[in-house]
């Protein structure tokens, strides 16, 4: 895949809500949005990171926000260009290509509008690797990178641009004007050379997440099993399988904090399985033990067709799988704990990977 | 008054408080700040706002957050020269002279030593003539003024810059952030021209201060009565005399809201008086009744001396003298008493001028 066509968006859009672990906003609006941005504008140019020049600028954008919000808000899709327009003229340079700051749910399909409609080309690669709640979380933190210069705005016409001494106080400024506009915002940040994406990103992402959905999707014309397919592909481990018995969720602010409990089914019948979920799913114990653990990527699946569900969708009774995916090597080296395991999160666990658990 | 010298200052600063009406922050650490800065830099040029090109370009600088932490937070001095910088850059001008926003309280007094500290002349006028506790409540919004550009810093190192649609974003926007921040900021704000600050300053204000805090301070050296050398200068009424006898107090983010009862002495020997706060006294009634309702000012005096009270450092028991003051006339306009008025603050009761209700 060189160019990102109006098909690849379909898989990358599915690939992305995997890769969102119940988090990051469903990209059904993003899709649209993109959609609409390829046809008008044409195919965006997908660049490995590694093919960047050194000193080329390159930025993420954004969605910002809650999102069980993000999942109902109508965006103009103007904020994400007066974002991207805004970090052009505070630093006084053309951008050279977008970065996704994160290839998980929304955020996977809105640097693909942007970059349609800007014509620029996106890196093949992001800062997580999934999603996660907080934009410090980012392999870019690992590496020294600031999140400012940033620049935000809202669907109203307001905007500003934030320089802050860390990407914690990047998150807690971005995260107090969004909630001020509404509940979500556009946001332009991470601003880097081509040199620091090739050592911070994680390389490949948007390859992997049109895989993903090629494997969910595709499985159903070919009469294959996508859960089969799907595990393939991710090198994934099956966790469980059952009904969803109890959703408790509580929102508040920016987050949607809760757990889901699953009574299992067919080799798990006499097991039950908790999910908890701070945005994403970030700690999964069957029968009170932990089978994976943050920031391995944890994802539910309707059991009928492999299709991702996310923590705000989820319905009592739901036939589902729960699948686990190794996260990326970055977020396994001692910093990378620290800044996306179970710790940050609050949880008394230590984190043990995934192949270790099961 | 050409120049504002240390003495000046120690007047200016009793007045601000007079015109603080109870909020705005008590001037206390704004003084030392702007002492020092006279000190090393000299003494500010105090610029009659008629005699302002029309070209000039003028900006508010200003501290933001609630009263009571204003009253005991240290600010390092260097995030008011941050915002001044701030705007500098962003506007890609130099600033010509700086204009108080509100020459009530603690915002009476910062920009003084921030025009020292920077060698720029201030305007012998403000936005208020008095205290507001919201950023929109000024002249310059009654003149179609924005707020925007908007520079922010704080004593950390973080800094932004808003563009927001209307001024109440500007206040939603400053104060989410001032609030993440520790409850305080340093603002630049209401960039305009000479033009526009001669319509729309409240004119002279700089000079009303000093005259009002040299009436308070020299009549004790001139053996007179303070209070009515106070009433004598600012064409003030007494509405009451007595010891407060109540005071409910509730902080909740940026604001300070109560009630201070007071129960009368010597001629108001059985009645009561009960001042409404909301950061500055937005409603005093005695007996029930209204005797002076925002946008004229209510001041809180300790009965011995004529020194103005802070609504954060009430004290049970104090006796106290309760005058009001006549509001600029642009408030009294009915844009100004929209914007400045009771019902802006949610009072049921109509805006009536002191001089009708006394």
């Amino acid at each position: 895949m060189k160019k990102i066509t109006l098909d690849d968006l379909e898989y990358i859009a599915m690939g992305s809500t995997v890769l969102g672990t119940g988090g990051g906003g469903d990209p059904y609006i993003g899709k649209l949005m993109t959609r609409e941005a390829i046809r008008q504008k044409g195919e965006v140019l997908l660049l490995d990171a590694d093919d960047l020049d050194d000193d080329a600028f390159v930025v993420s954008i954004a969605a910002f926000g809650a999102p069980m919000i993000l999942l109902e808000k109508l965006f103009s899709g103007d904020e994400f260009l007066k974002a991207f327009d805004m970090m052009e003229t505070y630093h006084r340079k053309k951008i050279d290509a977008i970065i996704p700051a994160e290839a998980g749910g929304l955020n996977g399909v809105i640097p693909i509008g942007v970059a349609a409609n800007k014509g620029v080309p996106l890196v093949n690669g992001d800062g997580m690797g999934r999603a996660f709640p907080r934009l410090e979380m980012v392999t870019f933190t690992l590496h020294g990178i600031s999140s400012s210069p940033m620049s935000q705005a809202d669907e109203k016409g307001n905007t500003a641009i934030y320089n802050t001494i860390d990407n914690v106080w990047g998150e807690t400024l971005l995260g107090s004007a969004t909630i001020q506009m509404g509940g979500s915002s556009a946001i332009g940040a991470f601003p880097m050379s081509g040199k620091q994406v090739k050592l911070a990103a994680v390389k490949g992402i948007m390859t992997f997440a049109y895989e993903i959905g090629k494997s969910i999707i595709d499985a159903k014309k070919n009469k294959e099993n996508p859960l089969e397919k799907l595990l393939e592909t991710t090198k994934g481990t099956k966790l469980f399988q059952g009904k969803i018995s109890n959703i408790k969720i509580a929102s508040d602010g920016r987050w949607n904090k809760g757990i889901c409990e699953i009574s299992g089914l067919n080799e798990y019948k006499d097991s039950n399985l908790v999910l908890d979920f701070q945005n994403e799913f970030l700690m999964a114990k069957r029968d009170g033990k932990p089978v994976a653990i943050t920031p391995d990527l944890i994802v539910l699946l309707d059991a009928e067709n492999a299709h991702p569900i996310t923590a705000e969708t989820m319905q009592y009774g739901t036939r589902v799988v729960v699948i686990g995916m190794p996260c990326d090597e970055q977020w396994r080296t001692p910093e990378g704990i620290i800044l996306g395991g179970p710790a940050k999160f609050g949880y008394e666990e230590s984190y043990v990977p995934l192949e270790q658990l099961v």
